[in-house]
């Protein structure tokens, strides 16, 4: 519990959050400050002793089923392939207004799969978000009540779901701080693979590409911050990023096509020492990095 | 001038910086900090305005003859292809022990090759020497006194190399903070084409594939941190990384090869639906990220 007050009635009481790791993490601990009653399931033990222990949540629960006993918001943020045997056990809450699902997936295209499976449609009451916020580090140990403070957020609302739910968790986001926007289903998918998905594919390959050589200890040991930056994302959650390639496939290899042709484009500069075009090329990414730098330095 | 002391006898007094950008600049500052005097020659004139408004540097010349009249120890930083006409312009004073002449280049293959276009061979007293330190910001405005404290700076001499020379350059660079070791051409250049050249080429590459799309201010605009980490050294400066990739051809090309057969494999297992063996690799990277990072950061 938190003395930290707020001029708005809040529109939720109870919060379920299933999965307790940076993303339900930090919605907790944000939540938990504004005086909503939080409690939480994970199938990992420690997190939830953790959780409690840093007063991210009240309570803890022993399974989904429980957790979700009297919430009016549930927050859904296991790794998408875990979702499917999450959405068996809410099944009995969709499509019941007085309980708003929500889910932060960095894909959405798979949890309306997920969902069709089991309800044949995303139910009326689910409002699919994704906050564009993370870190490499992962845990509820790394959650932070402040991570989405100027971060974007996208919700995927489909045609039948409720327009109240979609604002009410819209209001929830921006009280965190959070800017939020609307993109479809697909759209969504598609940015993400670009901006999120392969740069995260690219660096897990270099690190891979590195370290099985005989010689990587010294190959590290004489690298600078250009590589540290570069591969910091390599360093994040194996299972979630599984789960994210596995599951957006089609838009993530088709930028990854899109990059394989720039970097086989690249490959023949530099092989046929076509400099004048080499430098072309590299000015005119400059230029673009250098623009699109004040956007991303707005981003953290 | 300063009135910073230092408690050994300078072993160099009069230096010439032939190219006034980062890391000319930095080196400019750091001696000029330490009592010695410091000419500067750059083709951009505005450069070497702003080094002296700066206090950067002593004094200005017209050309590389005017700037090492005098020098005892002349540092070569300009990008790698410019060193031929520097070379052929520095060609009276090679192999005359009372100066030491270096350079700070990230290839050292091509110096090899270029000074061999000049004189037969690497003059007795040039010592070859690449300090890993460096930023996607260029020019003498960014210079820093402190850019090299802490980090490596690599020496590559040949076996004629005077020894003295690579002692007295040693030395120098130990007293602005840099930890020396010393490797042979080749390895130098194969260790930096995968720790430094590989990941900028990936990065411009990233930068140039999104930023060509129709809706990249979109793309952009909901990027997060990673990509912002991620592509940070494509703002480097064009034609200091058109001159490397251009220099360091066959190691470059060896290493985007072997990266291009991991992009490969990932892609398979993307696209064969292999999410354990995709977990592995995810994993393992990882695993090499957390190891490996801690050497990563204690190198800025």
């Amino acid at each position: 519990m938190s003395t930290m007050s707020t001029l708005t009635e809040p529109e939720f009481n109870n919060v379920a959050v299933i999965g307790l790791g940076l993303i339900g993490g930090s919605m907790a601990a944000a939540l938990t400050a504004r005086g909503l009653s939080v409690a939480a399931y994970d199938t990992n033990k420690e997190n939830l002793k953790l959780g409690l222990s840093m007063q991210v949540i009240d309570r803890v629960a022993d399974s989904v089923a429980e957790v979700v006993k009297g919430a009016d918001l549930i927050i859904v943020a296991v790794p998408v392939l875990a979702m499917a045997e999450v959405f068996q056990s809410l099944r009995p809450l969709f499509d019941h207004p007085e309980v708003i699902i929500t889910d932060v997936a960095s894909v959405k295209q798979e949890v309306l799969a997920l969902a069709e499976n089991v309800a044949g449609k995303l139910p009326d009451n689910f409002v699919p978000g994704h906050p564009i916020a993370g870190s490499e580090k992962h845990g509820v140990a790394a959650s932070d009540p402040q991570l989405f403070r100027n971060h974007k957020v996208i919700l995927t609302p489909v045609d039948n779901t409720d327009c109240l739910a979609v604002d009410k968790v819209s209001r929830l986001w921006q009280q965190m701080g959070a800017n939020v926007s609307k993109l479809s289903i697909l759209h969504h998918d598609q940015i993400l693979a670009q901006t999120s998905h392969l740069p995260h594919l690219l660096a897990y390959g270099l690190i891979d590409t590195l370290s099985q050589q005989g010689d990587s200890l010294e190959i590290f040991d004489y690298a600078a911050g250009g590589l540290r930056d570069f591969s910091r994302i390599a360093a994040s959650d194996p299972t979630m990023w599984r789960d994210i390639f596995h599951s957006n496939k089609q838009p993530l290899l088709a930028v990854l096509d899109r990059y394989l042709d720039k970097l086989a484009e690249l490959k023949l500069l530099i092989e046929a020492d076509k400099t004048d075009d080499l430098f072309t090329l590299l000015e005119r990414a400059k230029f673009a990095r250098d623009h699109f730098g004040q956007l991303l330095n707005q981003s953290d």
